[in-house]
């Protein structure tokens, strides 16, 4: 199974978000993840890489009004 | 290995646009594609969907102005 994990960035270091993720969909200026059991979280946060062959996402959380 | 094909949607189809990616990286309101052997594209996109178990990254181009 090609799943990723997820992770947010936290000043230094990357904090695990959600392990396992399928899909990802941008919408609205959020992120809607859901992971192969089909459990979903919503995220004010966009994808500031994705290193696939590393099964990682990462994403960095919008700041202010930003999109 | 889990990369997946990037596809960018043209009207009511989605064309293959790179293969067997690994990394991408928004940036400026372009995305920067990397396979796994090492090539790049650039394209002024925006993820519109990951799907990773299938193997997918759906891509939208971005329109006029829009980033």
């Amino acid at each position: 199974m090609c799943e990723a994990n997820a992770y947010i960035i936290n000043g230094e270091q990357e904090d695990l978000f959600m392990e396992k993720v399928d899909r990802v969909i941008p919408e609205n200026g959020q992120l809607i993840l859901e992971n192969i059991f089909g459990q979903k979280k919503i995220i004010k946060a966009q994808i500031k890489e994705l290193a696939l062959v590393d099964h990682r996402i990462i994403l960095k959380r919008n700041e202010g009004n930003e999109e």
